[in-house]
């Protein structure tokens, strides 16, 4: 057993309501704190003082100056198993043309599914590997990772086998998705409908035997799938068993009503929604996942954040990491910085990143601190947590544990 | 002498407009090319192999991977000699107070005035030199720093002083203004034209005997000063020799014409100007800065950077970096970001942060690489320099020259 501390703050995340606005106020904070971890799990937390007399015995980890102790972030929204870059996209983009215009050109994601389907297995697992470790030493223990950039059964195989791989390779935990459904691909011989139907005739039988993704993801959008035809799919890939999450009202409304209809664990990006979709997320169990990264990298408006918490939804904020529309990858800084422009208090954006992520994931025990709880925890230089948020992605951890192992 | 390369790119940032739109065509680009610095300064540029032809002695730094070289940026408006944090603001803020409204009940500035008073001048110089080193390493090798949180005769000076005592232990340029006119302060016993006829009549002339600034600011707002008080200021100011830059157009429209008006070298902030504002600025000889850090940090919208482009206007992107509305301080990550919001080209953001900035600061033969020159630069780890925006502040420098020595 080790004792941890003392911190100079514990945010356990706990106790919080997993829906709704959230005022500073509530967030539970236990000051100089310590932590008490053994074989990677949590055993209880406390005054530092007094779990040093209630364990005696308990090898200590001295802390010798101001820090702020919070679990690690889970990111549960993001596509770090690709090869090559869209600096040229960006480019052309920022000189005017629009996102679609770019996919309609040749651009955009296919773009990237020539360049993944180029690249062999263990290069996919080693970027893979490298974008989950960047994530891991800030913060991020608990990522999901999609595939998508295939589109046939050689090439999905291959970018889930390639996460699986990964998964192996870093200690950061790793969700995989199958979003073989991203797009009709360019060289596909048959309609949106004949396409869904193979995905769910042929390669989920085979993603199922082999165990390589519990979940799957489909893109609403004019570029991609009709809300009737993602319904059906989703419906079809549930009755195999699988857990469902959606690309939804990206550009236009639509995605986040299959997902909602469904039953959806989650509706991510939520830019294009309204009124109507707010009300509808909100009472719904579908949780709203907003991805400023990609309104940073597409430079768009950001999700309806505040609107979406102000209606009751339960607000998740990711990373959308990805080489098209969100190249930075830095999820605390995007966090910020669209708190900041939605007027999200530090308690609704620190939960939208561990306490309300976890269910989009349907992790239990994650995302905030309690007795048995994998010790995923990270530790930033400071004395207050407001400053963590303040410094705007500026202040990383200095220290981060993914189960219970300083990284 | 020290021939560096080979470089994939070198982007050497010369013969470009001061102002206006820039496509990225324009930028000249020296394929697998390479530079040649002795005593601090740049002798020549071109393709590697033929410098290595036409010096033969030349002692030579091989670059073994792919890398982009640019000048090192320019940061024309800061505030980074302070003491304390205002994280306390920012919680507030983001919970949904104003700016103006934390200003008024007696946070904001003032604030920092009071940390910034309290603290000694050895501690302002250590922030100082740690924030500047900051910078430094992210490639910004000349900054501006500005007083403005003393107020009063006392701190003002100790605020100079520090500065020119950091500048003396970090390598980086650093460029001192006296901001005295931040904000009536608020144990001042008079008025708004007391306390600026104060600063002409008392501060300055210490200032300028001592030797500590050579430019003035001025805010020009509500919580501020007025446009009327602000130009005799200015008149005043730059009579007595000053160079002359406005804090102009943040909340409200003013400013930017008391700066054009006085003959200002630039108008900063710009938040709230209009078509007025950018026709007049455009048509001037006034550089327009905008602080995208600012809109960050306050979660507002950014300056109208494309419009006052188009128009015609000199471009500069700046950070602000400060305790209270631009805690980042990432000037790339910054210019980025506004640059995918405002589809502002790469060239157009990379000369905003280099050859047009110089002017800002009355800097000749800096900001753009030719033979004299200071060998200010900086190289990314990339093959193509579009790459260095597309990662938004992601990708920093690997290699930082100032003059001619790698820190
Ligand atoms: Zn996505
Ligand atoms: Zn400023």
């Amino acid at each position: 057993m080790l004792l941890i501390g003392p911190f100079s703050q514990i945010l356990p995340m706990n106790g919080l309501p997993l829906k709704g606005p959230l005022r500073d106020e509530q967030l539970p904070v236990i000051e100089k704190g310590g932590i008490i971890v053994t074989d990677g799990a949590i055993v209880t937390m406390g005054r530092f003082a007094s779990l040093r007399v209630q364990y005696p015995q308990c090898e200590v980890h001295f802390i010798d100056r101001p820090m702020v102790l919070l679990p690690g972030f889970i990111d549960c929204h993001t596509h770090i198993c690709f090869d090559g870059n869209r600096s040229r996209d960006y480019a052309l983009r920022i000189a005017g043309q629009s996102y679609l215009e770019i996919a309609r050109a040749g651009g955009g994601i296919w773009d990237t599914v020539t360049k993944t389907r180029a690249a062999d297995d263990v290069t996919l697992a080693e970027n893979t590997v490298a974008r989950a470790n960047q994530h891991l030493r800030e913060g991020v223990t608990t990522m999901e990772v999609k595939s998508g950039y295939g589109l046939d059964m050689v090439n999905e195989m291959k970018m889930l086998q390639a996460i699986q791989s990964a998964s192996l390779h870093t200690p950061a935990t790793l969700v995989p998705t199958c979003l073989a459904a991203h797009m009709l691909p360019k060289d596909f011989n048959g309609t949106e409908n004949d396409y869904l139907h193979w995905i769910i005739a042929e390669l989920l039988p085979v993603v199922q035997a082999e165990q390589l993704a519990r979940r799957v993801d489909i893109f609403v959008e004019a570029t991609a799938f009709t809300p009737a035809a993602a319904l059906r799919f989703l419906e079809k890939a549930m009755g195999m068993g699988f857990a469902a999450t959606v690309h939804a009202d990206q550009f236009s409304a639509g995605g986040s009503e299959v997902a909602v209809k469904a039953g959806a664990l989650s509706a991510d990006h939520l830019e294009a929604s309204t009124e109507a979709q707010i009300a509808l997320l909100a009472k719904s169990g579908t949780t709203a996942v907003v991805l400023p990264g990609a309104s940073l990298g597409l430079g768009m408006p950001y999700a309806p954040a505040r609107r979406l918490l102000d209606a009751g939804a339960s607000l998740v904020i990711a990373s959308d990491w990805n080489p098209g529309s969100a190249p930075m990858g830095d999820l605390l800084l995007q966090a910020a910085v669209m708190g900041a422009a939605e007027k999200l208090t530090m308690a609704e954006t620190l939960a939208a990143l561990t306490v309300r992520a976890a269910p989009a994931l349907q992790l239990r025990n994650a995302g905030h601190l309690g007795p048995g709880h994998a010790a995923d925890l990270q530790a930033y230089p400071c004395a207050d947590y407001r400053e963590i948020l303040y410094y705007q992605g500026r202040m990383k951890p200095e220290m981060v544990w993914k189960k219970g192992v300083l990284i």
